[in-house]
């Protein structure tokens, strides 16, 4: 491939000038990050040996590309990038898309993988899940309902970890009011860590392989760490078959700032 | 290679031509998808990364060979498609073939592969099953059988999903009796998504590691999250030793659009 | 490499020549095929995109080494070729070999793989066993005994499957009695499927990670299904701690169609 | 890449006078590995097989780039290297690293596989875990707090083990006083090898897939295979679902000199 | 590379004279093989398909280099060879090191793999043990110590088996009278086959994921498939959580004959 002529090298410096303006309107990231019956994918990709041994210019313009294409897509679906290199096993980066619809993000992560820059991509793995109105918090007592309001410290959260889930058959086999009591003991040990570590929680039963994806975002690791731990010792946490592999670990970074990275 | 010749290009517009009728007859179709004692197979593929630094022209003639497989084929088996880039791990495309002699189905896919487009496809996995006479039906209530004769409502049902099932020692244990009164309690559970999820099952013993495939078309996908969910909750979920592993959840696709996609 | 001087292809014609007369004669292939203490190994392997690249000659030349190494063979092992392709996981060809000392079956795989088409192979994985006198059978009920007497059906039996089988601690604990009496109840429901499916045992312990290699041969491949279900049903199927994983699934096809398919 | 200007040379050997005073000064290091909160990175890598087809020259560079890297990181992180090739199992290298903020570790090790030598680094896994005070020490008795307190025997302890665990459900279930009793006859078994293996403990949980990774170091490698040994005939160790796997050995070894092996 | 130069095979000559000196003196490879304190170490490899390709005077000179380098740490390990091609899984290749310090064997095999022939080979697998005084003989009744005294049969063992064992924890929960009885049962199911099947143990916990390491040698390789099934039918064997997996089988064969098949 070469990459000579100056009319590209205008086109490009067009397409950097849309990304400026590529974060979907607030209101609306809002919306697809706490409705219900929104999906959110879990992709996480592997950058290959050769991606660097491409001339500074070609990689440049491949980041463009992707670049346009995630402003391209921005009206659809809301697309989220984390650095996992130096973190995760086998993983450099991950995105985490919301879409209404999962095959608009179909649409999305197949066209990336198909960029100039995606066919130096490995895709590690796809957890997939669908947002849900809370399933048993109408069951808890009123004060636990208040403390569950409280909202999390504002501030920047750099770390991100995925754990994804699978219950085991016994679980699914209790009555909606013992699952409910066994929650509610869950719920309890994570109240202390609710202003310090945010949470969100993806339904992947049938989607993929698990039946949930946990997705947590901190400042401060250690109260993670310490969140995680508490959660261990609760009844419900015998009924966990699977428990994270993989757990994915990053921070969050603008795709700009990663693709920089891969751009160097 | 080089595909300098004018006459190749114009077999390949032949080719082309030939590709517009591929389908079979309504009829045999119908007949391959509903009768018992046809083979069902399910073959992913992940597109390597070599392919796109073929030359464009090469790319199309090999599409067209593909085409014209498929088409040559067509009066012996049925072949459909699926993307599953984008939306499954390590598979790009699938075919679900319908054969009455499972070699005719090795035949084509072994053809499939030694195509100048399969040459850069990596197998990524194969599920063979065949399809039977409903086991338990026989059994269940008559208001139960006249509820399972409801059609599903027709339209576009983009989402395809296989999660092939292993079950127990202890279920093959069970008596007939048992076991059919364990498959009312799942199939109650199931009727309310009769109209949303299509489904179709094959018995897989002895043909590969699992006991059955069970095949899902959607447009609902969170309808068919939730059929998944009530299954996991009836006492029948606790024989499925596995379920899932791999879950192939993909998008059904026409064979050209796919591989217009892989031709770019 | 180049293959031009007209001598070498003369040496080629020769070596087609010789392969013609390949097959051991019938009466040493019955014996290794029905004697005990003979070994038997499962080699299955895969072939590398490069193959496909080589100049047409360069694979006719390397097909007729890979005969002339079978020729040479002749008199010591018997092998059995089947293609797997397009019905198994991972794996195009795959060996059956018969020897009467474990280390001529290693000589010969070991030179296979050295072969211009060997280098071309990734092996997949190896199983060995060796034919033992029947453990139970002598415990059986005359009726039993002399039903297992009768003769499969004679024919083509183009389908072989493999399946591994490790038992449980537990089965080695039983005494030879208990053990008969779950032997005699899996005859008991294999009986049905004598005269379809043909069926040989191998005994593994130690020689691999299982206790058992089962190979079957049938035209009828619903039999072998509904075989192996009824095999399900019984209890000594508790036992099996392990039973495929992988299933080996093919046809049998003479070396030289399989390979000439490799050869296009 | 070409490297051969004299200038390029010259920077080199200035990098070559910066690594020589590398190492933390000691007070520092002697904190970041005492001290609790502090988080500690293992992460392994393996030589592709390209690096050795580097002119000499080349490799050189890249060998200094690192050294360099790991000087400029110096005030941040403490980086130490060990040799695990022809001891671990599909690994070359292993850093262990230790900060304050794990995204510093994030921002070195991501740093490192962008180097010209990190680019022919296959990341073999990462484990991470933080420090914290003993959790069970204070509920042990006085003789054996004071037997705790014996030192290790300087000298030279070549061997490094590390071995990640993760405890079952019913650990976590137990309360802090049977945990405690528990971890008291665990402590009684290892008290004999103090002297001769020095040990460190990480807390894992929710920062990857296990609960804990334990660093040994020794030169008697009989004793810690005598200690772990020890380790495995208490009640405690029931409650290890995973131990090891990996189980990584290897020898500790200035990264000067490793990477000089790998500059040969 | 090139090996153009007259002198260049001189010094190679040379190296070929000093390699037919290689094995350590008998009475040092016999204390090695017998005393307690050593470690041994199974290393198995895998040759990439690119050696051959290498023009045939580089292949004779890489292993001239091996040859050399075996000879070379003859005066501190014991090196021995066996191929594994064709028998086992992934491998090609099998050494079994024995050394007084661990160290010592890393070096070696870090060296192999850093020459040219190692370069071409995959590492599959490492297995490490210590060779230790029998733990359970003293317990033993004096008639089974006297049976064990006597000696295999001389003459040659070509087959060579790998079992590594991992116990469970119950096992190690025993106490030593509990587990001197379990043993002396596995002891006597093991007499008969004392003649004809070699045995040798090296104890693992630690140093690997596995417990122990069990090495046999025998020319009757359905002995010893006898044996492993004798000792699957004693109590002790339900303490096994892991038995093989690999299993590695080969053939012993001199470091020069094998070398020569990869230099053909």
């Amino acid at each position: 491939m070469n990459f000579r002529s100056a009319g590209r090298i205008a086109v490009l410096a067009g397409l950097l000038v849309l990304v400026a303006v590529w974060p979907a309107p607030a209101a609306d990231r809002e919306k697809l990050l706490t409705e219900s019956g929104v999906y959110g994918t879990f992709a996480t990709f592997q950058m290959d040996h050769d991606w660097w041994d491409l001339p500074g210019e070609s990689r440049v313009i491949s980041v463009a590309e992707v670049k346009g294409l995630v402003e391209q897509w921005s009206g659809k679906i809301l697309v989220e990038s984390y650095l996992l290199r130096g973190l995760s096993d086998h993983a450099d980066l991950m995105f985490r898309v919301h879409a209404r619809t999962l095959s608009d993000t179909q649409q999305f992560l197949s066209a990336f993988m198909g960029t100039r820059l995606g066919r130096h991509l490995t895709s590690g793995g796809l957890l997939h899940g669908v947002s849900k109105k809370p399933t048993y918090v109408a069951g808890f007592p009123e004060s636990m309902k208040t403390e569950l309001q409280v909202n999390g410290e504002s501030g920047s959260r750099p770390y991100a970890i995925v754990i994804p889930i699978k219950k085991d058959a016994e679980w699914w086999a209790l009555d909606q009011e013992a699952r409910t009591a066994l929650m509610q003991e869950h719920t309890q040990a994570a109240l202390p860590y609710l202003k310090t570590v945010k949470r969100k929680l993806y339904h992947s039963t049938g989607l993929d392989d698990v039946d949930f994806i946990t997705y947590f975002e901190t400042e401060r690791l250690e109260d993670f760490h310490n969140l995680v731990r508490a959660l261990q010792q609760v009844k419900e946490f015998r009924h966990n078959r699977r428990f994270g592999h993989p757990t994915l670990l990053g921070t969050m970074s603008p795709l700009d700032e990663i693709l920089e990275k891969f751009a160097q």
